[in-house]
């Protein structure tokens, strides 16, 4: 029976997230009963979707959600092996018991470090694979926007859209971004949303037009690629983030996409799961040839928790912001 | 060698056409030379997409082009034989002598007026038929929703969705049109867009939400829609008649598609031709069941033309203007 800490949420925060209303707290964790699993956590993720939760979804005063990779510890279901690697929404806790039910058993990729499942080999990357090459249908040397390119999402989908052999642009909003989009990824032209307007910048970097645009913007960064999109082009919504608040950032041009006959689909990454045999034996193989780069700020144990989840949202990081937990 | 009638336009028009705008000039055709046919028109479509036309595009003292389906009178073509009905884009003349190279050789249905190829089993019917069951991909017993649904396209959706089994419901701009919605056509619910707010209309209307959205509009037929669309809804994007000045009908609530995973696509009939023969197979079989209806407004002589067009763009027509020029 180990002695688990877990982080709770004592106050609800009103803007930025406060250390102090934080707490990590022990508990005993029982041993596994009959169908049940004692996991470990080895890794947590710490995401910008976990904001909303704090003021609206996480219970207080309990264990926090989040994503985790764990270890199984000891086994009492039929599903499971002591030291079978498991996905999970149980994070925030060193230890827990489960009827394994909302588990999935993750096989780690050779010759890779454990954590690239919880980023490029795993939901984030996937989301950007499908997204760029099943619902955008991507088809070798075509033309690409990516927007938020140095983003966790983006920045993959971007690379995928390198390796396929297109024309890549990517949008990002500082300096140091641009730079490691330029130089780093190799993208074709790089755009500071910030400092350059966008519809004149798309305008000068897309010379061919469009045929995919990666979407994770809206508002002026749509209006401006739906300026761009050639005959029968596609535009993947993966995110809005100019448009979560209804009566923000108006799209004036939609009607574009009658006589070039452009499509928008939104999607998440549950609507293409056919493709996850695909995505991990291409991802695995493009992160051993170093054809995906990724960056990752890894904080170390349970008690630096509150303060990776309040320097995420203060931007503190580079890349997927994890914690390691255990070895 | 015939002696044609032709429709010129001598003055182009500031506003509303002017009867003065045009000529009716006598013209002598010659006979087919070789690999040539000669024409005869037997009707000609008035169609409102010709005003910005006769502003520019639309040379003056000269024929006017518009769509037209006409009978081979002489033929030094292999490929056509006198008799044979044609498709053309040389309305407005009541003879051509061509080259055969923009001709599509049409079949006439068994028991049904020639005139229905040039509206329902023409390229309009196709346009709906294709939209509503390829691009918005509607399944049987699905929730849709078509504006401008009394237009020539939409009232053809519209009757397709219901044959298909759809909760149909219908905006159009006036109670008469309204009226001829419920009555004739017999949608599950209709809207007059000019007497009621659209959103809260169709929210009332749609009680089980949307599965395809027929699109004409575009603004704030668009926004309402998309408050209502249900999981994996189609949006099959015909036109945007609010939105065509860019600037104007701004929609606000795109992000809308992410979390639904909605898909917008427009389209362009040709987007499907490998559908022609099920179309002419289900549309030939709707109208001679008499579960397609439709309204005409046939004029007499190519000396009426100017007067259709006119007519046409008062909405002095009821359905489709046509022009007879010959039985």
């Amino acid at each position: 029976m180990p002695i688990s800490r877990e982080v709770h949420l004592i106050t609800r925060p009103h803007g930025m997230p406060q250390a102090s209303e934080f707490e990590i707290v022990e508990t005993n964790v029982p041993d596994a009963a009959d169908g049940q699993v004692l996991v470990q956590n080895l890794y947590m993720s710490v995401d910008p979707a976990m904001r909303p939760r704090l003021t609206s979804g996480q219970a207080l005063n309990e264990a926090m959600m989040g994503g985790a990779l764990g270890r199984v510890v000891q086994s009492k279901s039929p599903d499971f092996a002591v030291g079978d690697l498991v996905n999970n929404r149980l994070g925030f806790r060193e230890y827990f018991v489960s009827d394994a039910k909302g588990l999935s058993k993750l096989t780690p990729a050779e010759g890779l470090p454990l954590t690239v499942h919880m980023h490029a080999l795993g939901m984030t990357g996937f989301t950007a694979y499908g997204g760029l090459l099943f619902i955008g249908a991507m088809k070798e040397g075509e033309q690409v926007f990516v927007s938020t390119a140095a983003g966790a999402v983006g920045s993959i989908a971007a690379q995928i859209a390198k390796i396929r052999g297109g024309y890549v642009v990517g949008s990002t909003g500082s300096d140091d971004k641009a730079a490691w989009l330029r130089d780093e990824i190799g993208l074709d032209a790089v755009i500071n949303y910030k400092t350059q307007p966008i519809r004149q910048a798309l305008e000068e970097a897309t010379p061919k037009g469009l045929d995919v645009y990666f979407e994770n913007v809206g508002g002026e960064h749509l209006e401006a690629a739906l300026r761009r999109m050639n005959t029968l082009g596609r535009i993947a919504v993966c995110g809005m983030i100019s448009g979560y608040n209804e009566g923000q950032a108006p799209v004036r041009n939609l009607s574009n996409i009658i006589y070039s006959r452009v499509m928008l689909r939104g999607f998440v990454g549950t609507d293409f799961m056919h493709l996850q045999p695909d995505f991990q034996r291409d991802m695995a193989a493009w992160l051993r040839e170093g054809k995906i780069k990724y960056q990752e700020t890894v904080m170390d144990g349970i008690t630096s928790a509150p303060k990776a989840l309040i320097g995420l949202l203060e931007g503190a990081n580079s890349g997927k912001m994890l914690v390691k937990l255990a070895d």
